[in-house]
């Protein structure tokens, strides 16, 4: 047997030798992609193994580039483990399921949709049973009429309706009010969709709510980015123009309305069929999806102009659904404790745990939630984007040629881009693997200081040759560029500062968390790891540099996409939305800027672990 | 002591001898107007006495022309009664609120409006207090924010509202409704409306719903009428062109906005200080307002689409009142029994009574209503356009020179017009009076045949003189012409015919429902008659054709424009509204249609008393 353990996920089990990459990844429940179902023909299964491997195949050696099969990349279907071996599973090589969503939450759930629908047969009209149309129906339904709420538009429909069709009819509800009157035995007949508003991008997921079947997904770049790629400048583009708000509320709303179009075509549905929608996003999404002022969160004390689930007719909301459909927008926390962290809590499970659990979700911003085993803490600081590439000095997002992965190896470091191609700049967990091994090879020490000229003397020669530079100006060259120095990718003194800022707040915050709650770090027993963030940095690379309190690997875990799974959970069960609900709540904000101890907290958590 | 009694309304005591008609009529609570103040200036107080006066006076002689003197016209501040009298008080003389509420209902109801208005001052928010703008609110009413619905447009407003008026604000609801966040101290704050939607009238009444006081009225003509004056013609325009439901209810609903918008600028307030409507109307208008489809209404089985109470945003009702304003709209019972006859039932306060009470309205269409004691039935009948002047061949509307009133005097007949100028026409009113003078005078008999050579030979010579023609184009002659006999005004053997099968069919209705409910017609204790036809027919006329069971006349009452005094009493009191949906509930509807004896007592019915 050899043990065999995947990155960034951090699977891990002992196998029989001899079976490829592939096979032992869905031994261990590791989603890789395999568009030509493992027949090493389409090349898109590529994975970097360290070692314990036979050499490439020919199949290999025909798709891979020879820069790619120099850097350690190897096709899944093809490389056979021969030994232990590490596995690095680049995003690109994940299967998207896996990716969306947190598994063992949603899909498992008890089909409980706010949306139904029934089939009635209804005895004709007649002068001796002149019960009005709605009257009849209600009957049908065995609701008293006069309990009974119906659509207005449903209500206009039902007298043609009733009569085209000999008084056989399906009946779909929306929560308690008679959605519209259909013809009988029409498919697909009652859809919804669970909508993610990203600060950055927006997923649309259409499901059947008779099946809780997922039917189609749709996602685009969130265009409100046109006027500022945070959150801020967003809210100082609505401040600054009197039709700001509406401005914003127009792009997401009809870049949602193109969404579902998107999504209902795929199963050649209609728009008309989607009775309802859930919506998740932070406090600003939320606000700015609502049309409501968002001024208020970006300056203290961050009061958000409401905190609670909405409900919206499609008409508020300016969706094109059926006219009767319904709105529901999870609810948020607090001024920057949005309905993401609301996903998190609901699809984490975390309350439902006795002892307690960490929860850290970053972005932007990070959100950090705490579950004592009696009280549910949660904290927004201000993570910064530098874990997501921001004010990094070659920092980029996640895309093609982003690095994306960094290790010590041979006494240098290697690295793994997006796509394999040539390297265009560092993301989120390329950065969080170069500061584990600027600190594991000594380039950089505790306070976060990179070795100096006589320092670096003692350091690797792999290690020391990369460091140029004096004082604030040093820097690391991760990338070598071309002759001219073109290409050349670095990583700054500054940038380790941004970092350390940005992990200082969130330790910060985990510390007040804790002693707010009367716990010690030490008595955390898991954390949860959410979003991208948790689904593309090594845990490892993490706890090296302090972010999280030290805790072994394996009690560290992602939660996929908290904040899509929570908008699917809602949509497929009111139980959910009640509990999702009942979360927010229950959750305690705690306002880190009122918190005198939080400056002192902060400093101390810049410090790197030795 | 004098015997003075007033006509149509039949108020009647014993007074001093010496007085003026009008201090006679204030001593009685007849609504006679008097704009100079009863000073003999404006001579807008005209009368008819038929007896009991001293001769007019000089400023009589002044303010009333030569005809006016002769048809017995006199002003009420001027005409000192010195024995008993008969006075005639036409429809223009009367105060105008005499002629559209029922006094003792809604004005002294207790105020309970659905809208209602609290003053707030909060805490401004903190780094200590981070509660949303929603919470704070809520915390303010004393309501848990979870149990708060927030109209969407007044949650948008509400960050800006609050921070502009340092938190101190006032709340409007509607309803459970957080409808407004305003500017405290400004006034008017909360408006309401009624509104009653006749088939041609249209009336809206103003009220602040803080007082209950009537602010203002505006009304006009229902511009529907374009397509048809009677329901059955706009129906069918609604079915001959795929636009005629929306062409309707636009109609109907930009009148109401237009009337909505006078009233406001008569008391210099805006449309967005209304923030609820309610509407009473035929179930026909109640459908095209709704704009669900009437056609059913029209044919047998004569379905509505909905009977009950209908709450509608501002917008789905396309009402330009607060955006979130609330419509609601009275419910119905049946196709032709509508709020209008649910507004008789709540202002009548029948139900309350402990004997048998009978209460007709008489429109286009006949509703009667019968309360046994125990049971509520309530049927409509095609009463027919005779008793508003359709179908009569010189028949008009109640409108300045229409013959209003009729009566045998020196062995023929003198009449009143409407305004007092010549006559034009005969409206419903003169009609009654009209048949029950032939029938008196002997000039018809029971069966309605009018008079023919021999039998007139036994009339008064003043009777027989106005009869000619021969058999079924026999004529009397109400109104002499001119020279060249233009301008004369006749009532003929077909119009006596139409009058029958008018009245027929309410009387059958009447016995149909005493059938059913197993009591006698001599066990009704008294008779409610509503609207106009309450307000200005002669009930002895009424009695006398057999329209009614015979009451001696004092039981017999008017109850006023009901439909709107109901629509005032939804708006200012909820539990009246209440009260409304439960009348319309407990009301059984008999369907004459589908009753065989309805034909037999039809037959019956035609044949005018001895």
């Amino acid at each position: 047997m050899i043990t065999v353990t995947f990155k960034p996920g951090g699977e891990s089990g002992r196998v029989e030798p001899g079976q490829t990459v592939l096979e032992v990844a869905h031994e261990l429940d590791v989603p890789i992609t395999a568009p030509c179902g493992g027949r090493g023909r389409c090349g898109r299964c590529r994975v970097i193994v360290a070692n314990g491997c036979e050499e490439p195949t020919q199949a290999e050696r025909d798709l891979l580039t020879g820069e790619e099969l120099r850097n350690g990349f190897r096709l899944a279907c093809e490389a056979v483990l021969m030994g232990d071996a590490q596995i690095i599973v680049p995003s690109d090589s994940r299967t998207v399921g896996g990716k969306i969503l947190s598994e063992d939450t949603w899909r498992h759930l008890e089909l409980s949709p706010n949306v139904t629908s029934r089939c009635l047969e209804l005895p004709e009209p007649s002068l001796a049973d002149q019960r009005s149309d709605a009257e009849r129906v209600a009957d049908g339904l065995g609701v008293p009429v006069a309990d009974l709420h119906i659509d207005h538009a449903a209500l206009a429909e039902m007298p043609g309706v009733l009569r085209a069709n000999k008084f056989a009819v399906t009946a779909v509800m929306v929560g308690d009010t008679l959605a519209a009157v259909r013809a009988p035995h029409t498919e697909p007949c009652c859809l919804g969709a669970a909508v993610d508003i990203g600060t950055t991008t927006v997923v649309a997921y259409l499901v059947d709510l008779r099946s809780g079947e997922r039917l189609a997904t749709a996602s685009d770049l969130n265009p409100q980015a046109r006027h500022g790629h945070d959150l801020i400048s967003r809210i100082e583009y609505v401040e600054s123009t009197t039709t700001g708000l509406d401005d914003m509320r127009r792009l997401i709303v009809d870049l949602i309305n193109r969404l579902l179009g998107e999504a209902v075509a795929q199963v050649d549905a209609r728009r008309r069929d989607i009775y309802e929608l859930t919506v998740v996003g932070n406090t600003c999404m939320h606000h700015l999806f609502l049309g409501l002022d968002p001024r208020n969160l970006a300056r203290a004390p961050y009061i958000p102009v409401t905190t609670q689930p909405m409900v919206l007719s499609a008409e508020e909301a300016g969706l094109a659904i059926n006219r009767a459909g319904s709105v529901y927008c999870l609810p948020v926390i607090a001024g920057f404790v949005g309905a993401d962290t609301v996903g998190v809590l609901l699809v984490s499970r975390m309350t439902e745990r006795e002892r307690p659990t960490l929860a850290i979700d970053i972005g932007t911003n990070g959100e950090v939630m705490l579950w004592s085993g009696e009280r549910l803490l949660v904290a927004s600081c201000a993570a910064g984007p530098a874990f997501e590439g921001g004010e990094i000095s070659n920092g980029v997002r996640a895309a093609n040629g982003a690095i994306e992965r960094v290790w010590l190896r041979n006494g240098t470091i290697g690295y793994a881009t997006i796509g394999g191609v040539r390297p265009n700049g560092i993301c989120g967990s390329g950065i969080f693997d170069i500061v584990a091994a600027l600190l594991d090879s000594g380039a950089a020490d505790s306070g976060g200081r990179l070795a100096d000229a006589s320092a670096a003397e003692k350091l690797a020669e792999g290690i020391a040759s990369r460091l140029r530079g004096e004082g604030s100006t040093r820097e690391f060259v991760v990338a070598p560029g071309g002759d001219n120095g073109s290409g050349e990718i670095v990583f700054t003194q500054k940038d380790v500062r941004e970092v350390q800022l940005a992990k200082g707040a969130v330790r910060a915050a985990v510390e007040l968390l804790c002693a707010e709650a009367g716990i010690g770090t030490d008595e955390i027993d898991e954390i949860l790891l959410a979003g991208a963030f948790g689904n593309y940095i090594d845990r490892r690379s993490a706890l090296r540099m302090g972010l999280l309190p030290d805790l072994p690997p394996e009690r560290i875990q992602g939660v996929g996409n908290a904040a899509g799974a929570g908008a699917l959970a809602a949509l497929v069960s009111t139980a959910q939305r009640r509990y999702a609900a009942e979360l927010a709540r229950r959750a305690e904000h705690i306002e880190l800027m009122a918190n005198p101890r939080f400056q002192m907290a902060f400093a101390d958590s810049m410090i790197f672990p030795d």
